[in-house]
Order: C-alpha cells, then structure tokens, then sequence
C-alpha cells in the first residue's frame, strides 16, 4: 500500500482525486501496490466531495509522516509549493508536481535534492497537460540528439490565433470571447504575453540540453500586437500565425524563443486548432515527431499527474528522471539565429521594393485584397541580427513576424 | 560497459549500428554505461562497413558468450527468429525486437519467458516506427483506461491513398508508382492487404487490455478496391479515405478491425500524409491525444530500436514491460460493433432514397459533379450486424466503406 498527500484541492487537485478514484484499479495493477490518498492538504473545507474526510491544513501533519511516500503539489505559485516540495524531498518523499513556475525556476535544486535522497521529483503536467512529453524525452527519444522542439504550449492563446484564423476577428474581440467562455482568465497576461509557453519552453530545453536553461533569458513575445490584417497576409500566402516555443540546435549552441509565427501548412503544428497542445519534436535519427493533446483541463492534466504517481510508487527506490545541472547554459544569441521574415510596411510595393530588396535580399511579396495602402513579403533565411540592422532603414514597417517553415 | 549483439545486418540491423555509433556519447550517458556491439549475426560478409569486424555466422557463439547482455533481433519472419530469441531470453539476455510479425504470434509466450528469467523483451519498434506509442502506453498513459486506439500504422497504403486523395489517380497506378519509388514492395500483399496494419493492432490491443489478442481474430480489409470514384464522394463529404487500424472499448468488450475508411476533416488523423504514421488514442481522463511521426525507414526505426537497448541495459536487473496473459481475448463480434456505413449504389438516387432510408434511417447523400449512374450517402450510427442485414436488400450496392468521425 502507497500513501499518497494531495497539495491543494483546486482543479488540478480535486481531478487527481478524481482519477484515482475513477481508475483505482486500473492504477494500482500498473503501479503494482495500492495507491491510497491519506491527506489533502488546502486551507479550506470541502463537505460532500471525494475529499471530505481527507483535508487538513498543516503540512507538517504530512511532512513529518514516515506512511506517506508521494507528495503531489498542485498548489501552484511559487511559494509555499517550493519550501513544502523540497522539505517533503528531504523527508524522502517522491514529489510530483504540474507546477510549471516552480519546475521552471526551482528544477535543477529540486531534482538534485531528490537525486541526494534517491527520490523521483516528477512533473510530466507541467508541460503540455496529458502530452507524456517530458517522459517521451527522458525514457523513449534516448537515442537521439534533439535537433529542435517546436511547440504550441498554451491552449489560450492557440484558441484566440484559431479564431482569429477562422473568423477573421481582431485581437480584443477573441480576448473578450476566450474570457467569456472561461478560456482566459481576467488578468490573462500569463497566457497571452507568453510567459506561460515560455516556462515551458525552458523546461524542455533544461531536459534536452542536460543544463539548466533560465526561463529568464528566453527571448518572449506575445500575441497581443498580432492583428487580423496580419492574419489575412498568412492566409493570402497558404500560412496561420501561431504562438510558437522554440528550441533549435546551432551546432553546438541551442537557441530558443517565444513568439507568435507565420507557420505553414505542410508544417505538422499547422492544424493543431482550438485549444490543443501540441509538441513537434526533431530526432537526428528520429526524424520528424509530434505529440498532440488537451494541454490543459481538468482530467487531463490529473492523468499526466496519476501517471507519475504511478511511475513514484514503481520506482520508490530508484531515481529515474535526468537530471540538468546548474551553471545555467548560455544560449545562442537571437541575433545570430537565422529565419524568414514576414514584414508590412507602408507605402506603395512597386516604389519600395527595389529598395527592400536591396536590404534583405530576394523576398516573396504578398497582397490581400482587402488590404490597401500597405504591403508584406517574407524574406529569404537571414539572421535576426541581420534583419534588425537593415530593418532600422526603413520606418514604415508596420509589423515584423517570423516564419516557421 | 554493456555488450550487444545484433541478429541481421539489413535495412534496420545497419541503421542501429549506425545510430548507436552516431550518437554513441548521448546514448551512453542515458544508459548510464558505455553500449558497445560484440557481434552481428548475418550469413553474409560486409566487408567496408562499420560491421566488418564484427560479423559473425553462428547464432551458438553469441547465446553462449555470457558477456552478452542484450540480443538485438532484426532479422524479421518467425523462423528462425523465434527460436533465436527465446532462447536469449532463456539464457538470461534481454532482448530488443522491431518484429511485429514475431510479436504478434509469439508476444505473450516470449514475456513471459522475459519475466521468469528477470530479463526484458522490448519491441518499440514494431509499431510506428520511431513513435514511442508502447512505450507510452506502458509508462505514460497508465493512470487512464484506454477506451480507443486508431491509428495510420502502415506507410505503404497511406502514401498511396494520399496520392489517390490529391492527385484523383487510380489504385493500380498509385501501386505502379509507389513500387517504382521503393515505398512499395514487389509483392505489395502484406501492406495493401492491411496484414501489417493488422499485426499492429494486434499489438497495440494485448498493451491496453492485459490480454492477448491474436491478429487472425481481427477482421481486416486492404485497400485494393478503393476506388478513384470513393474519393471523389469522400472529398465531397469534406474527408478523406484512410487505412485505418482500430481497437475500441465497448463496454467490457474491445472490438478491432482494420479497413479503409472515410475520415472527417476534424479527426486529427486527417491531416496525416503521406508515408507518416500516427496513432490516435482516447483515455477516459486524457482525453483524445494523437502520436505522429516517421512509421518506418532506417533510422527511425532504428532509433526506437536503439533507445530500447537503452532501456534494457538500464533495467539491467528489472522487468519493465506489461504483459499480456494467454489465453486468447475474445474480441466484440463485428455484427456488433457501431458506426455510420458509407454506401454507394447503381441507379438515380430521388427513385431509391425512399427504399434506403426504410431500410437503413436517415442518411446524408453525396453526388460528386462528373459521377454519374450512382449515388452515394452516409448512413446514422447502426450496427454492423444490421447493416449487412439490410444491405442484402440492395443488388445495386456498388461499394460500401465505414466512417470514421
């Protein structure tokens, strides 16, 4: 029999009681011992749920018992989930967690001090909600360097660049919907500046790279001064915009970035819509890969949690995640990165592009109908440091995107 | 160190020697020791290639040579394979196959042979290529019942059905072309029969339900009589026609079949071109998730062969696999199963449309414009059973395929 306490009965908390109920048996055949859950640890009661009997409010209740093995943190926030997750570590408690912040900000600690504790700290949730992509990296794609993860990672914002996609509506419009239907909360600059993707971008190239990548030093650009007008130059050249996170191998430097992209349609994460997930992910021997799912939700994101409990329970006496280090890796600087780039400028194509293509090389020029007194082309691949100093030369661009092919 | 031999030096025997020496240093931090090749059993010589030196003709050398903790088996058919791996196994090596044909026949009889003798029996690489979808449905998905799997599972037939899609050619010249290209066999039978596909499932339907299900009891239709005219409803439908192989849970019965079906645009099995595969999984928590990559060719499979080789040697000391028991599941009789037919039939559709919705309910009719003499439509959800039963009513049935939603 494994005890397990459940950190905060929020929605991710209350699913991963749900799901253990739900799929007992099934879980605790593949675990192969009965998982039971002795404590919800959450400041408030909660009468006539699953969790009625189970809730306390002092963590050292939990801490200080030698019957719990797993501790599931799905409190969020950054504080008091790091101090509880590294006290129950050095209690000798595996720990799992679908905090992104805190994996994002505190991994390579935690995953040291369950190393020293011959402990599993286990955060398949935090990336991608039911996508098993952190347990695909660590313990599937063992034979290959991982050229490139690409990934659309938050459900908000795909949901918002799906409608503008579909519906041709602006940004504000879709923001005011996706918060209306629940898909984006009231203050959503998490979601839609990027912040969110890029944690989890962070993560996965943390895992990848076996150091340890700062979410901090991530170049991050959101959604927000995406425009329909910018959709229908996408659509006029067979392309979507997507928020994208994106890690790359250069080399031997890895480059990633955060940033709404012109995506198109022959790419896999072309038809990823609404509010899915999806990790596209290049092998040198692989190949091209791509794993697609509710990236958030409720019971989705409880069965990624349900499923490293599983794992904690099987390995109680072995430590089976790759570890990053610490030094933090330095990664490649953005100017030195090469990709296309989707501009608009103002004015008159046949006046400008002479001198357009004098700065950036040979470019495809784009029109849509509707669209008057303005211009777009993609450029050929350049670097973005390349891009940024002849960019200076022209002050009637009206928008600059990059393009992932 | 860890010692390997590799049974066959062909298409993918080569391509594991080639990945473990491309990415030799990544690989052996994953294993946690140094993987070297000992031997490579073919009745050839190789004389200039990275086997030279290690090629050897007597399987008893490498069964008796206690150095050997991993036999990679490659060779593909069941005789002599079978014999070669059990008695690995036997003689306390772990053993890494990409054999679907010997996994399906002989997968229950060899993990058990695996468990008894504390050693591992893996086959990533027999379904999917370099798609990590047993070892996700081992691992990953494990807090979730499985309640359906259909998947793309053979790159032969969808890269023919994806040229009759976009190019409106004929089966036969699909065939003649893709021979031509080497992504069909001279004697196509195994892939355009759907045999492949069928083994697939096979496997894929012992992981999820524990028990073993022989590829003979799954009902299984090629594609060799889908036509140019069925895609031409089918695009008028908004889908297309797929090779799709299925295992569904209904209620405490799993049905399986393999056959050509429509497939709306929605599924995100839609979008899969080409000779990639994918495999689309529902869980009752997860929800819907779909795995996409390369589903065969020499390095992916190599690589999905290769990174169980690091399993193995990693669980040196643990049986990690699930396995299935004999004897046989008994599998949902088809008459039984659910779903909407799509039937094509001689005549004028405003004479018959009465006689077809008495017999089979509300249908949605399709007329593609330069098809004429017929007509076709799509029924509701009936069972197979009574479809077939109604359908002996109508001589002038011309083609009938299932859709998928």
């Amino acid at each position: 029999m494994a005890k397990i306490a459940v950190l905060g009965y929020g929605t991710v908390g209350s699913g991963v009681v749900d799901v253990i109920h739900m799929n007992g048996s099934a879980i605790n055949k593949r675990a192969g011992e009965e998982i039971s859950i002795k404590y919800v640890l959450d400041l408030r009661e909660f009468p006539g749920t699953p969790a009625e009997n189970l809730i306390i409010h002092d963590f050292e209740q939990i801490v200080s018992d030698e019957e719990v093995d797993v501790v599931v943190e799905v409190m969020g926030g950054i504080e008091p989930a790091h101090t509880f997750v590294k006290r129950s570590l050095e209690a000798g408690k595996s720990v799992v967690t679908s905090n992104k912040a805190l994996v994002a900000k505190w991994g390579s600690e935690l995953l040291a001090v369950a190393e020293a504790n011959n402990v599993n700290f286990l955060f398949e949730a935090s990336v991608g909600g039911g996508i098993p992509i952190i347990r695909s990296l660590n313990h599937a794609l063992t034979a290959d360097e991982i050229e490139e993860i690409t990934g659309i990672l938050n459900g908000t914002t795909n949901y918002m660049m799906t409608k503008m996609f579909y519906e041709g509506a602006d940004y504000e419009e879709v923001l005011k919907e996706a918060q209306e239907h629940g898909y984006a909360e009231r203050n959503p600059e998490a979601d839609v500046e990027g912040y969110d993707a890029c944690r989890k971008i962070a993560i996965l190239s943390s895992i990848i790279s076996g150091r340890y990548v700062d979410f901090e030093d991530i170049y991050t650009e959101g959604i927000t001064k995406v425009t329909s007008t910018d959709m229908k130059y996408a659509k006029k050249l067979g392309m979507t915009i997507k928020l994208l996170a994106s890690v790359k191998r250069d080399q031997d430097k890895l480059g990633a970035i955060v940033a709404p992209c012109l995506l198109s349609a022959s790419h896999p994460l072309y038809s990823i819509d609404s509010v899915f997930n999806a990790v596209f992910v290049r092998g040198n021997a692989l190949g091209d890969a791509m794993f697609y799912g509710s990236g958030a939700g409720k019971l989705p994101t409880a069965s990624a949690v349900a499923a490293d409990i599983v794992d904690a329970v099987k390995n109680a006496d072995k430590n089976v995640m790759a570890s990053w280090t610490t030094p933090k890796l330095t990664l490649e600087d953005r100017a030195d990165t090469e990709k296309k780039f989707f501009v608009r400028m103002s004015g008159d194509l046949d006046e400008w592009l002479p001198k357009v293509e004098k700065a950036f090389g040979e470019v495809t020029t784009a029109a849509p109908d509707d669209v008057t007194g303005e211009f777009g082309f993609v450029t050929g691949k350049i670097k973005e440091g390349f891009y940024e100093e002849k960019a200076a030369g022209f002050p009637n661009i009206l928008q600059m995107l990059r393009v992932e092919e």
